[in-house]
C-alpha cells in the first residue's frame, strides 16, 4: 500500500507550497534590518515602504522551454495576431544552425532546456539585423556583412529579445520575431562541433563540449528526469534516503577490485589521524581505507531502524574491463527493506519501479526521446511495451524463471535440442545480429555470461525483461538467504537478477540471511574475517527482522531509456581504465 | 519565473501517473510467456486466464505511518467502536519501551517510518499474549512468566496483526490492539542501545545501530525530506541534475587538501590502463586522480549546453580538522546558471532555495522537529522566522552587505566604537554562551574567521542569515568574476557568502569570470598551468556566456534544519580524520 499521507504531504511541496509563508514571524523581513546597519556605515539605506511584497521571477531570464510552455498553455490570443502587442520575450542561447533567405535569417537557438530550440526570425531591415552588424563588426568579425553574415556561425551565444508568433513552419508551432539581439560570445573558427556527425568516440574527447550536442543534451535530460523520477517513486512508497559513504574501510563483496584512498598523514597536534594501523603503515583514517563498491552493508543497518531505505550514488570497480557496459565510476540505486520474505517481493518491487520509471520518461521527455528515436529506431515503442497496458505499480509482467530452468533452457540450446531461433527469429527485436549465436556450453553451477542473459531476454522471451531467480549458493556473497526448499545437494539463495534485452543484468537482488548462526557460518565459509564483520552480525544479534534489497546500475538503465549502446555516452564524464578526463 | 510546462509534467508524475499506463502492446503480459518456456521445462505453468490486472500493495506490510495515515484520512467510523469490525492491521517494528500493567501490556513499537511510532496493547487473557510466552519459550526465554514478560525488553523485533482503536492516551489518537504477536528476533543482553540517554560520541561509536535510536531517526528522516525537496525546488525552477565525477584529475581550489585514489596497474591486455604519466608512474587512469573537492567546474561545461544545471553528492577535503563544522567526506549541492550576470541573481537563487527548503521541512516533518525541538528549544520558530511571512520564493528578506561594510562593522566592535552588544543581547538567539566574545581584530582584506561569521548574523543581524558579498579579489580562487565597479586599489569579486547563526557560512557562490583574457590572466596570476585549464577556457572560446553559481554544503543545513550542534551528527555515517567506521 502507498502511503496516502505521503502522497499528500509529497504533492503539498508543489508550487503552491513555495508560495505558502508559513512563518510566524520572528524574521525582521527587508525593511528593518538597514537601520541596525546605519550605526555602522554610511552606506545604509533608508527602510523600504512596507509595501506587500510582490513575487518576481526567481531568475532574469526565462529558458526556451519555459518561453514554450507559456505560450502553448496561453494559446494564441486574436489581439497578437500581426499587431505586436504580444508580451516581449528574453531568451538566451546558442546557435545551433543558420539559414540565410533573401528576406530573413533564420537562427535555431538552443539553451538546452528542450530538445528543440526555437526558430528566431531576423529580417535583414529590421533595427535588430543592424544591432547585429553593429556588433559583430566591434567584435572584430570583418568579414561579415550585409548578405553573408558569416560570424553568426554555429556555437555563437546570444541574447535575443522578440515576440512569439504563430510560425508558418511545419517545425514548430511558435518562432520568435527578434527585436533586439545581443552577442554574448562568438565561437572561434576552431570550435570542434561543427553542423554534422561526429562519432561517439570523437566526442567521448571533447566531454567539456559533448553537452553542447543535441543529442548528450537529450541524454542528460532523460538521465536527469530518470533520477528524478527514481526519488519520487520511492518517496511514495515510503523509503528514506540514506547518504551510505563513499569512504569505507569495508570490502562488500570480498571481491577485492577496490580503488584505495590515500590521504595526507599529519603530524604534531593530528596524532589521532597517524594512529598505526595493524599493517604497521600510518593511515588517514587510522586503517586502510577504499572507495565503496556497493552501499548494501551500512544500508541494512538503516535498514534494521527505519524499515525501507535506498542510497542512491556512485560507486566504484577497479576492474580491467574495457567493455561497452562497465565503468570504473558508476552511479547505482541500493533498496533494502525490512519485514519482506521472499524474492517475489523484490521482484514485484523492482518490476514497478522498472516500469514506473519509464512511465515517467514517456510523460516527461517526449521531445527527447522523438530525436533519440533517430538512433534507436523503435525506442518509444519498446519503452511503452515494457511499461505494458497495465498500470506500472501493478503486478509484474514480466517473466520469471528460476536459475534451473534458465540453465535447461540453454543446455537445451547449446545441444541443439530446439527449433527456437528459427521459430523465433521474426520477433527479435534486435534484427540480424543474433541470428546465429554461438553459446558456449554450461552446466548446473556455472555463472550465465553477458551473452546467456542477452539471449534469454533477446531470443527465448522475445526482447522482453526476464527474471532469474534461485541462483547457486556458491555463485553468490554470503550475505544472501539460503533456500529452505532447496534439494541439499545444490543448495541455492533467495536471488535474483532481472535481464533485460541489449545490456544484460541491469538489477541484482537477494533476501538477506537473517539468522545469525546461518550468517556466522557463512561468513567462516567464505573466508572473511568474522571481526571485520562483527558490527554486520550484532543486526542480527539485535532485534533481527526478514529484510532483502537490491541495486540497480542507473547507467545501464540510461541505455535502455535513451537507446544508447555505449555505457560511456550515459554518464556525462566517463571514467574508465586510462582514462580521467577533467 | 518558473516553467509551468515542467511543473504540470511533475504533478502529471504523482501517484496517478503510476497507475496510467501508457502501453501501446508490444509487451506479452504475465500470461503468454510460459507457453514459450514450455518447451524446454517441465516447470512451465498454464497461461493464467485474461483478468482485467488488480493492483495488490506494492510490498507486503504496510509501514507505520501508512497504517496511522490512513486511519487518520478515515477517521473513527461509529461501525469501529467496540464490535472489532475494523479493517485488520499488520505492521512490523522494533520495541522501544514496555509498561506492564495488571491487565494488560503496553509495547511502543517503531518501524522508523515515523517519529511516534504505535502503541500495542496485548491483554494478559488474550491469545496473542498466550502466543507471546509460548513464542518466548520456544526461543529459550527462560524467565518470561505470565507477569513480567521479561524477554520483551527494547530492541526485539516484531510482527503484530491486530485492529486500531481509539486511545485513550494522551500521546496517541489511535492504539493497536493486538490480535497476534510474532517475534522475528530477541534484543541480547548486550544491545547497548537501552531506554537512557546515550550521549552523541558514544552513539557515533556504534554507527551502526544509531539509526535505530529516535533522535537520530529524526535526523535521517529530516535529511531525506530536505534533500528530495532540494530536487524538487531546482527542477520547478528548470535544473537539470547533472552527476559530475568523483574521481578527477582537475583540483578546482587549487588547494591540494585533496586525497589521492590508487588503482591496480594491470599487465598484458590492459596496456592503455599502464601508460607511463610526465610523473614518470604508471597509474590506472594514465595520470594521477584524486577525489573531488567540487564540481563546479565540471558543472561549467554542462551549464555551456543546458544552461541551468547542478550537482548533489559527496565531496572530499583531506584537512586535519577536527572542528564540529568540518568532515573528510560530505556531501555538497551546487548549480550553475547561465545568462546571470549580477550577484544579486545568486542571492535571490540562494535565499529562494534556502527558504522553499525550509518550507518543505516545516510541512512534512512536524513530528520529527517536535521530538527535535527537545534538544534544540525554540527549532521550530526558528525556522518559521526564516522563512518569514512572504512567500518563499519571494525577494530575499535576509541582510546583504558588502565585505567592505562587515570589515566596517567588526573594526568598530573590535575597536569597542560601539554599544551594540549590550543594546542587542535580549535578542540574541544563541543566549549567554557569546555574551562577550574576544573577537580578533582584522582589516580591510583579511578572511573572516568562523567567529566573525556567527558574530555578524548571530549578533549583528541579531539571529538572521546574512549575504555578504564583493570579497577581495585576492581571497578567492581564480574563476571569480573580477567587479567592474570595484576600486581599483582594492579590487573584488562578485562573489557571495550567507552565513547563518550557530554555522557560519552556508553558501557560497560566485559570477565565473565568462571574458577569456581576463580568465586567461587570472590563471597566470594564480600560478596554474593553463594547459591543465585549457578545457576550462574552451567553455569561453566558443560561445561564452555571463553564468555563475553557488555550493551549499548540506550536513551544515542538516545542523540548521534539526538543531544538531554537531555536524558528525549530521550524516548517517561520519568520515573524519582517525575515523571511518564501516
Amino acid at each position: 500500500m502507498i502511503s496516502s499521507r505521503v502522497r499528500t504531504l509529497v504533492s503539498s511541496l508543489g508550487p503552491q507550497a513555495l508560495r505558502t509563508g508559513t512563518g510566524t514571524g520572528t524574521s525582521t523581513g527587508t525593511g528593518t534590518w538597514r537601520p541596525l546597519l546605519a550605526r555602522y556605515s554610511s552606506a545604509a539605506e533608508p527602510a523600504a515602504p512596507d509595501a506587500p511584497p510582490a513575487v518576481p521571477p526567481v531568475l532574469p531570464l526565462a529558458t526556451i522551454r519555459e518561453v514554450l510552455a507559456a505560450k502553448a498553455l496561453a494559446g494564441p490570443s486574436p489581439a497578437e495576431a500581426p499587431s505586436g502587442e504580444q508580451q516581449p520575450v528574453h531568451v538566451g542561447g546558442w546557435v545551433q544552425t543558420v539559414r540565410r533567405m533573401k528576406r530573413d535569417l533564420f537562427l535555431e537557438l538552443s539553451d538546452g532546456s528542450t530538445a528543440k530550440g526555437i526558430q528566431v526570425i531576423l529580417p535583414r531591415d529590421s533595427v535588430a539585423f543592424s544591432q547585429l552588424l553593429d556588433q559583430a563588426a566591434a567584435l572584430g568579425v570583418a568579414d561579415m556583412s550585409d548578405t553573408s553574415a558569416d560570424g553568426l556561425a554555429t556555437g555563437v551565444s546570444l541574447e535575443v529579445r522578440g515576440r512569439l508568433t504563430p510560425s508558418p513552419g511545419k517545425n514548430q508551432t511558435f518562432e520568435l520575431l527578434a527585436d533586439g539581439v545581443n552577442i554574448l560570445g562568438l565561437a572561434r573558427s576552431t570550435f570542434p562541433l561543427q553542423k554534422k556527425f561526429h562519432r561517439p568516440e570523437f566526442l567521448r574527447d571533447i566531454s567539456h563540449l559533448r553537452p553542447k550536442t543535441r543529442n548528450f543534451g537529450s541524454v542528460l535530460r532523460v538521465r536527469d528526469a530518470s533520477s528524478k523520477s527514481m526519488h519520487h517513486i520511492l518517496d511514495n512508497l515510503g523509503f528514506v534516503h540514506i547518504h551510505t559513504p563513499i569512504l569505507t574501510t569495508n570490502d562488500c563483496e570480498g571481491a577485492g577490485e577496490t580503488f584505495e584512498v590515500k590521504g595526507p598523514i599529519f603530524d604534531g597536534d593530528g596524532a589521532s589521524t597517524t594512529a598505526t594501523s595493524p599493517d604497521g603503515q600510518q593511515h588517514y583514517f587510522g586503517s586502510p581505507s577504499y572507495l565503496t563498491v556497493s552501499g548494501q552493508l551500512q544500508l541494512e543497518a538503516a535498514a534494521c531502524g527505519l524499515s525501507r531505505v535506498y542510497t542512491f550514488g556512485p560507486t566504484f570497480r577497479a576492474e580491467n574491463s574495457h567493455t561497452s557496459r562497465h565503468l570504473s565510476e558508476f552511479w547505482m540505486l541500493e533498496a533494502e527493506v525490512a519485514f519482506i520474505r521472499s524474492i517475489q517481493d523484490i521482484v514485484g518491487l523492482t518490476s514497478t519501479l522498472f516500469r514506473s520509471n519509464i512511465a515517467a520518461i514517456l510523460s516527461r521527455c517526449p521531445e527527447d526521446l522523438e530525436h533519440l528515436e533517430k538512433n534507436s529506431p523503435g525506442l518509444g515503442e519498446r519503452l511503452a511495451g515494457f511499461v505494458g497496458s497495465g498500470p506500472p505499480d501493478g503486478p509484474n509482467p514480466f517473466p520469471v524463471i528460476t536459475y534451473t530452468e534458465a540453465i535447461d533452457i540453454l543446455e537445451r540450446e547449446a545441444r541443439g535440442a530446439t527449433s527456437f531461433l528459427v521459430g523465433h527469429a521474426g520477433s527479435d527485436a534486435e534484427g540480424a545480429t543474433h541470428t546465429a549465436p554461438a553459446l558456449p556450453p554450461l552446466a548446473w553451477g556455472d555463472n550465465l555470461s553477458s551473452d546467456h542473459e542477452r539471449f534469454l531476454c533477446e531470443r527465448v522471451f522475445a526482447g522482453q525483461p526476464v527474471y532469474v531467480v534461485d541462483y547457486p549458493q556458491a555463485l553468490k556473497p554470503f550475505y544472501m538467504r539460503q533456500n529452505d526448499h532447496a534439494d541439499p545437494a545444490r543448495p541455492t539463495v533467495a536471488a535474483m537478477d532481472m535481464l533485460v534485452p541489449g545490456v544484460g543484468e541491469l538489477i541484482g537482488g537477494s533476501v538477506r540471511e537473517e539468522r545469525l548462526d546461518r550468517l556466522e557460518q557463512a561468513i567462516a565459509g567464505a573466508g572473511l574475517c568474522p571481526e571485520a564483520y562483527a558490527w554486520y552480525t550484532d543486526l542480527r544479534r539485535y532485534g533481527t527482522v526478514p529484510h532483502g534489497g537490491f541495486g540497480i546500475g542507473f547507467e545501464r538503465l540510461i541505455m535502455v531509456l535513451t537507446g544508447m549502446t555505449n555505457i560511456r555516452d550515459a554518464i556525462p564524464f566517463p571514467r574508465y581504465p586510462g582514462r580521467c578526463q577533467l
